[in-house]
C-alpha cells in the first residue's frame, strides 16, 4: 500500500486518532475539510441516531505545513468528551449477543469493556478523517465524485438511482440520507418506531464513484473490487458487499449480463454497467458501484438472553444511548472507505505504470479513431 | 501476513505456479495432496464444464524435504499442455464484453491476448494448490473442515443446509456439486441447455468452515470477515460476498438477528448463527459461513456487440471452449480461498497471542463453570 | 510484520507520537516505563548534549486498560513544549550541508523547515517509546537484556567489553554512556571542546542482546541481521552497521573466523562469537552483537559554504542549540531499535513455528544428550 | 513495496526461481538479458571460485509477451543440474561452524541438509535474475549505471576509485573483479593459495549507482540507505554495510564531514560525497556509494571442531567444492541487490509524488537560477 491508514483508540478512551502515510505533498488541507466529514458521521444529528453529544473536534497534529500536506505522516486526533462509562459498567461481565464482547475476551483474555472499547463504531472517526483527505485529492487530481446514500432500511428499498447524476446534495436533504424524500420519510418513521420498541434495524448503503480513470486495480490478489470488499467488510456491522450486479446478477445469462462496449467521443464506454465499473479487477472508466449490507445494531435496550463471562445464563437489557439504525451515519463512512481504496489504487497504479490524465479516460490510452 | 501466496502465469503461457511462504515446518506433504484438489478444479470433468483436456499435473519444486515441509518457500507448478492459441487469435484486437481485455489494455497499454493471459481462471490453480496445504494444516492442527457447495444456479436455489453436518462427500456426489441430488439434476439440465444456446450462467457458492477456534481475526482493518471478503472478491467472476445473514439479515430487527449465547459442555455457543461465526471481526467458535456470487461467464459463443482496440464497433462470437457455468469448479476454489485466509489468521493470532488448543474452543479461555 | 511501528510528528509541530500495533495482550504497562526510556533519550541531560529543555512527558492514549495492554493499538504521544522556530527562520531558504533540507525539497517540492521538520532526531521519541514496550515484553517472556554503550567517539575507542556481563548500570554511570570511566572522561572533554569550536563529532554505538532463543529470523530476505540493519540504518545520522565481526572479520581466514560449536549443560554454544549471535540470518542463542556508526552531527554553528533554495551560493552558521555529539543519546535509541526488531522476529517465529521456551534455548529443540 | 521479489528453491532441489511483481509494462526483456548477469554470478568461471559446473540456464515462464513485460508477475527459473548430494551426506548430522545448519535445525526442527538447502548461496540466482530486470529499467528510464567491484580481499585493499568514471568494463577485466590489475593479481594469488590451504577468505565489495534522481527514499523507516542495508545484509555471508563515509566518517568532525553544496549547470551538487548520495534517507542526486563486508566462507575443507545434532563433539573436514572466496561472484549480486532497492524506491516515489525527469535531476525541481 502507498496510502496507508493506521488508527488508534477506544470508545471511551481519551482520544481516537489516525495516521495517514503516503499522502502526496502539496495538497491544500486544513481541519475544516476533515471536520465537515466528521460532522456528517457524528451521532446526535437527529432523533434517528444516537443522542450522545460528541463534539468530535479534529486536530491535525502533523504532516501539514503552511496549509499544504508535506508528504510525511498526517496525524489527526479527536478527544473523547462525553463518555458515560457508568452506562457500561453493568455490562462489563455480560456478553452482548452478536457484539464483539465475547470474541475479544476469547482472543485477548480480557477487554476494555467501556463502550465496546476498540470494537466501538467510534473507530470510524479514523476512517472518515483519512477518507476526507483521499476524497479531496481524488477530486482535485481526477475530478472524482464519491456519493453514497441509504438504499434500504429493513424492507424499504430505493430501487432506482441515476448513477451518473446523483450528487451529495441529493442525499443530504434529509436525516435518513435517502435521496427519495417520500421513502426517506417512511424510513424515518420506521426507525423512530423501532427505537421506541427498544429494537434496531439494518439496511443497505449504495455508493457510486464517478470519473475514475480506467486502469486502477491489480489483476489477481489486489483486484480493485477485492480491495473495496476488504475495506467495506471491515466496517462495523457490515455483513455483505456487492459490486455492480452483485447477487442479482446471478439470475441473468451471460448474454444479458455482459456490458456491450461502444465508443462515445473517442472513449470506450459500456451501454449497461452490470460490471459496476470494474472488469477483471481493474477499473474500466465507468461509474464504480457497490452496495454494503449492515446488520441491525446489536446493542439494543430490549431484554435478551445471553451469558456472562463466568458462563451463567443471564438476561440483559442494555442501558445507554444506542443507534437504532446506523445506516444514515454509515453514508459518510462508506464514502470515506471508498476514497481510501481508490486513492491507494491510484498511487500504486501511478507508481507501476506512470501518470494518467485527470478525468475518467487516460490520455495515452485514448483511441485514435472513434 | 504470515502465510503468503505469490503466483505467476498466464492462461496459455508455459506454466502456472505459486510460492507459498510461511508454512510451518514438519507438515507431511506430497504432490498427491495437491493434485487431489487440482483434479476437483480441473476443467473437462463433465459435460457441464469446459472441455479442455488440461492434465494439470502439479510439481512441488521446493520447501518439502523427505516428505515434510521445511518451513521455507514451497513452490508448485503446473505445465500448460493443451493450449490452442488459434482459438484466441481472432479475438486479439476485439474486446470481449465484461472481460478483462479492455481494462488490461487500458492499464498496461497492451496485453497477452492468448486465453485471457493473466486474467484467465487458470490462475486459480495457484490458489487451489496453496489452499490444499492450508486445508491440510488446519485440519491437522485444529480438526477444521471446510466444505463448499453450489447453492444457486440462476434461479435454482438450495435454501436449506445443515452447516454442522454437511461433508465433502455430500457435495461430490454429482457433477454440479450441489448436495441436493434432485436440484443438482435440474441445474445440470439447465447448464447443458445454456451451453447449447451458446450462453452462460452464474450462481452462488456457499461455504462453511467448522471447528475454528474463537479468537481469530483482527479488530479493525483485518477483521476475519474482511480478509475473507478480500480473498473471495479476488476470485474470477465474483461480484458479491456475504458473511452469515448477509443481505437477508437487513430485513430483520436486532432482537431477531442477535444470536443468543448459551453454554454447552462448558463452552459458549450461540443458538442461531446469523453472525456466520464472526463477531466484531473475530471468530466466535461457531461455524464460519459465507456465500459468494459469481456472475455468468463473460466469454460466450453467442454473437455480441462490442468494439475493437481501434475503436470500431464490431460483433463477436467467441470461439474456443468456455465454461457455460463456473459454479461446479468454483467449489474447490472457494474452499481453498477460505483455507488460505484462515491459516494466515491462525498464524497471526498464534504470533500475537500465543497457541490455542486444537478444536473449536481454546483451552485457556474455557469457562470455569457451565 | 506483527509488531508494527507507525509514527508521526515534526520537530517543531505540536506533538510527536507513535502507534504500536500487534503487542500481545496482558503486558503490564504504564507511562513510567516509557518515560524512563524517554528520559534517557532526552536532550539537556548534560552539557554534552543539546541544551533544549524538552520535557517530553509521554501520554499513553490507547491500548492499555486497567494497567494491561489490550492487544489493540497502543498510541503514545509527547507534546512539544520548547520550540524556538525563530532559530530556524534564518535557515528556511538555506540548505544545511549534509542535512535533509535539500533532499526534502527535491522530493516533496517544499518542506517544513522548522527544526528539520520530519527529519529531526525528535522522531526517535517514537522509536524509544515503542522500544520500551518491546524491551519490557522481551525481558518478561525470555529474560532478554539489551544493553548499548558508546564504543567510540572520534578516535577514542573502547576495544574490549564482556558481552556476557555488561549491564545497563555499567553504562549509565556517566554522561557519555561509555562503560570505561577513564575513556568516558576523555570523550567528555573532547565533546565539550568540540562544542566550543562550534563543531561536532561522530562515533560508534555497540549493542548486545542476551538470552535470545535460537531460531529467530527468516532464511533469506528477512534475515534477523537484515532486519537489524534496516532498523539501525534508519536512525538519524547512521552511516554504517556491523553484525558480529563486521568489517574486521574480512581480514581473517575461514578457519580463524568460524565459531566452533561445543556443548555446555545440554545446550549448543560457540566458543567464539564472530557470528554475533546470528548464523544464516537466524539467531543461534549466543549474544547478538551489533555496531552502528553515527556521522558527526551535520548542523553545526561553524560557518559553512552552501547554497540557498534559489541556487545562490551562500555561507551559513547555524543558530540554535545542537548536539555536538549524538552518541550518548543514541544509546537508548539503539536499544529501542534492537528491541523492536527482536520482538517482531519473536512474534513471527511464534506464529510460524509455535512457542519457544523462555530463556536462550528452546525446550523442544534441546539436545537429548550432552 | 511496488517492485517485489519472492523466491524459492534449495541448493540441491530441482529448481531455483523467483517471481518479480510490479514491474512496469512495456519493458523489452528476454532471457539473454537475465542470462548475462547469471553468467557473471555463476560458479566455475575461474579457478578462484567453486568448480561446480552449474549451467544455470534461466527460463522466463510468465510476464513477458512478444518481447515486452506485461506488467504482471515475471517468473524465472533455473534447473539444478550438477548436484552431488553424496558430498553432503556425511555432513547431514554435523553442524558446520558458522553455517546455517544449526540455526535451521533450531528454528524448524530439521532441515534440508543437501548443499545447505535454502541457506545456500544458490538463492542469489533469484536476486541476480530480478536485479537484471531492475538494472534494465533503471538504465532505460533514468540512465542509471550500477557498478560494483572487489575493494578488499583480506588485507589487500583498493583505496581509490573514481566513482564518477568507473565502468563495468573496468571491473570485468580480470577474474577477481578488482579494477586495479596489479592488486587483482595479488588477490588472485592469495585466493589460490588459500584454497590450497583448504581455507577461505572474506573481503569487501564496493558499489556505486550513478544518475539516480534526487528524491528517492522515505524520511524515516524506509530511508533509502535503510532499504539498501536491509537488502545487502540479507546477502549470504554479509556482516557489515556502509553508506558513504561509513565507519571511517566517525573520525571526522562535522565541519570536515559535511558535504558543501554548490551549483553546476543549474543543478545542486556537493563538492565531497561523504553522504554517499543519500541525505536524510533520500537520494540527493550524487552517486550512491556503499560497501558490504563479506566474511570468509564458512564451509572449508580444513578440519574443524564442532558438534553433531545429537550433541557429540566431533571434527569435520567438509567435502565438496566450495568457494575459497565469494567476493568475485558477489559483485553481480551486489549490483542486483542495489538495483532491486532503487527500482522499488523509484516506483514508490513516482506513486506518491509523481514522475521525475530521466537523468540525475528532476525537471520540476530544477533551480530557476544558477
Amino acid at each position: 500500500m502507498l496510502f496507508r491508514i493506521t488508527s488508534w483508540g477506544e470508545s471511551h478512551g481519551d482520544t481516537i486518532g489516525v495516521i495517514v502515510d503516503g499522502c502526496p505533498p502539496g495538497l491544500p488541507l486544513d481541519e475544516e475539510v476533515i471536520q465537515r466529514e466528521l460532522d456528517r458521521r457524528r451521532p446526535g444529528q437527529s432523533r434517528l441516531t444516537t443522542q450522545r453529544g460528541e463534539a468530535d473536534r479534529v486536530r491535525i497534529m502533523s504532516g501539514v505545513f503552511q496549509g499544504l500536506t508535506t508528504g510525511t505522516p498526517i496525524a489527526m486526533m479527536v478527544e473523547n468528551k462525553d463518555a458515560r462509562p457508568a452506562d457500561y459498567a453493568a455490562m462489563k461481565d455480560i456478553y452482548r449477543p452478536s457484539h464483539a464482547d465475547m470474541t475479544y475476551d476469547m482472543k485477548y483474555g480480557f477487554r476494555s469493556w467501556m463502550g465496546g472499547g476498540r470494537s466501538s463504531a467510534r473507530e470510524t472517526i479514523a476512517r472518515v478523517s483519512a477518507g476526507a483527505i483521499a476524497q479531496l485529492w481524488l477530486n482535485q487530481e481526477y475530478g472524482i465524485e464519491i456519493v453514497a446514500w441509504v438504499r434500504q432500511v429493513q424492507n424499504l428499498i430505493m430501487e432506482k438511482v441515476d448513477y451518473e447524476a446523483i450528487r451529495r446534495d441529493d442525499v443530504e436533504i434529509n436525516d435518513v440520507r435517502c435521496p427519495d424524500p417520500e421513502l426517506a420519510a417512511r424510513m424515518a418513521t420506521l426507525i423512530d418506531q423501532t427505537r421506541k420498541n427498544r429494537d434496531s434495524l439494518g439496511g443497505v448503503v449504495e455508493v457510486v464513484a464517478r470519473n475514475c480513470p480506467a486502469g486502477w486495480g491489480d489483476p489477481v490478489f489486489d483486484k480493485l473490487d477485492a480491495l473495496l470488499a476488504h475495506q467495506y467488510m471491515s466496517l462495523p456491522a457490515a455483513k455483505g458487499v456487492e459490486i455492480g450486479s452483485g447477487f442479482n446478477g446471478v439470475t441473468m445469462t451471460g448474454s444479458q449480463h455482459n456490458d456491450p462496449f461502444y465508443v462515445k467521443d473517442g472513449h470506450i464506454r459500456t451501454r449497461t454497467n452490470y460490471s459496476g465499473g470494474i472488469q477483471g479487477g481493474i477499473s474500466n472508466g465507468m461509474p464504480i458501484i457497490a452496495r454494503i449490507a449492515f446488520k441491525p445494531t446489536s446493542t439494543i435496550n430490549k431484554e435478551q438472553h445471553t451469558v456472562d463471562s463466568a458462563g451463567n445464563e443471564v438476561t440483559l437489557a442494555a442501558k445507554g444511548r444506542h443507534d437504532p439504525c446506523v445506516l444514515p451515519r454509515a453514508v459518510p463512512i462508506v464514502e470515506a472507505a471508498t476514497a481510501i481504496v481508490l486513492m491507494d489504487a491510484a498511487l500504486r497504479d501511478r507508481g507501476q505504470v506512470g501518470p494518467r490524465e485527470p478525468g475518467a479516460r487516460p490520455k495515452k490510452r485514448r483511441l485514435e479513431t472513434g
